[in-house]
């Protein structure tokens, strides 16, 4: 049995997972509680870390994620692009918790061209070049999500990404729009036929084609169970379409998918449609990004 | 005092609008009530006819919008482009009322590219080309809304339009995304700057800049006062930039604007962001229009 030397915190907007790791970087224990930062429990910050920390060693914690932005539990700049794993380790901020012990907080990144900010995804980004060091010469990272990432790797830094709310809309227009329906069914032909609408709107763009749904619903060519899923494929397929208009080049370098299986697995489908096939997804890279980051910092002691 | 010769309806989603005309064609009589068809009074469809048209003449009843719908009272099946304002008139449904009455409905339209569809904005059109004859040989009508649509007009006919769900999305954004704010004041400033990212996004389309607007709220470049105004330039902004793409030829021939003076005051606006002056818009194109299908239909007694 080796001895602990980290807790990770995973904090974001409506979750807080902490991570037990011993020396070798493996996870001994993991705890995951609906304590994101706009939904604490009594006592706040310091008390959700109290109670998902009780009964581990008294150890350094680092953490990632929106409890280092405006509305977390302190502001932590952003760092520009283009920066390294390495630096971002360089650039924590350091504050005292209650109970004496010492939070490290990670720094988001922003790309001054948009402009882009993110705080999270540099940590799984950090994870996955630790799992996948091939990945860091050039490749394309994908995070899939309510504010999907897509993140430029180049000689090893992270050179540009661009945010795209397309799960935040996909939610908003599933639940409150016209294209509101009943029952939905997971319709895998009907995602790669909006997918491929969204490939073939060209420079007019996916949502020039939001209202066809509604009519391919009136004339009974899309079942009203089928329209979740088509509307799925075509806001999934804008990002691939708007990121060969940016010209990321993804059928030239390696397109690395990051993030929940399920979610990936539609993004591999869309690629697809694209004419692209990607690699398996990464799960959990944060809690590797998390390692990686404390170990660039000198968090970790040394063990023989 | 002519004698009074027609009802006409404008019955949406949302309200139903009565028109009592005079036998010149001019309005004698307005009624406005909440009763769209998701909103009917006790008694359904009839109770509502037979209520706002109360003490009003016994005259054929013209009606357009959802009424004719699939959810409405009786669903018209919709005519084919390319088609025109007299062709509209021929392809009327009848219905007897409970009380004996004729209500005629007038058919919504339907553009087999796209697939895309109206109803009740056929009337306002044909009003339109009424009011303003010169814009029968070549022009765009655009009919801002939570449904937005772009209509050609070529040779005295509708040959093809195109729907863009601005009015919906600014809605669902503003009321339920990241984006939605506090108090907004009404920023024109903010509003060409969105208006000019929806022109500068190209290809990639403004939807690729949506969270550009939250980095630039949080950096303090853009006051969250000003965000809804900003917001709404950019998409109204993208539906210039889709019309242009489609090949719309926007400069080159008249532009109408039609509908609320309020809303088509913003479509002014964003014109000017793409270097387009349109002429002032028209309100109330619906009534003329009800008049001008019913003299085509023959629902009009001539008078000495």
């Amino acid at each position: 049995m080796y001895e602990h030397t980290l807790i990770g915190l995973d904090w974001g907007t409506s979750s807080l997972r902490a991570t037990l790791f011993d020396s070798t970087g493996h996870i001994d224990q993991l705890r995951h509680r609906p304590w994101g930062i706009r939904q604490l429990p009594e006592g706040g910050f310091a008390a959700a870390l109290t109670q998902i920390t009780a009964d581990w060693p008294m150890l350094p914690i680092l953490a990632c994620g929106m409890i280092g932005s405006r509305d977390g539990w302190h502001e932590v700049p952003y760092l520009n692009l283009p920066t390294t794993p390495a630096e971002v380790g360089w650039a924590l901020a350091r504050i005292n918790t209650t109970d004496h012990r010492s939070l490290y907080l990670i720094p988001g990144l922003r790309d001054q061209h948009g402009p882009d900010v993110m705080r999270g995804e540099e940590t799984q980004l950090t994870g996955t070049l630790a799992l996948r060091p091939e990945l860091a010469t050039a490749s394309t990272c994908i995070l899939p999500g309510t504010h999907s990432k897509w993140v430029l790797v180049r000689e090893g830094r992270i050179t540009a990404f661009h945010t795209l709310m397309t799960g935040e809309l996909f939610a908003l227009l599933q639940r409150h729009s016209i294209l509101a329906t009943g029952a939905a069914i997971s319709d895998d032909e009907a995602f790669m036929n909006g997918v491929l609408a969204a490939r073939h709107s060209g420079a007019k763009g996916a949502f020039s084609q939001l209202f066809s749904i509604r009519t391919l619903m009136l004339e009974g060519t899309l079942a009203e169970s089928s329209v979740s899923s088509y509307l799925s494929g075509l806001l999934i397929g804008e990002e691939f379409r708007i990121a060969l208009e940016e010209g990321w080049t993804i059928d030239q370098y390696p397109v690395q998918l990051i993030g929940d299986a399920t979610l990936c697995q539609h993004y591999h489908l869309a690629a697809r449609g694209f004419g692209i096939e990607l690699d398996a997804p990464l799960e959990h890279a944060a809690s590797t990004g998390l390692w990686q980051i404390a170990r660039c910092a000198g968090l970790i002691r040394s063990t023989p």
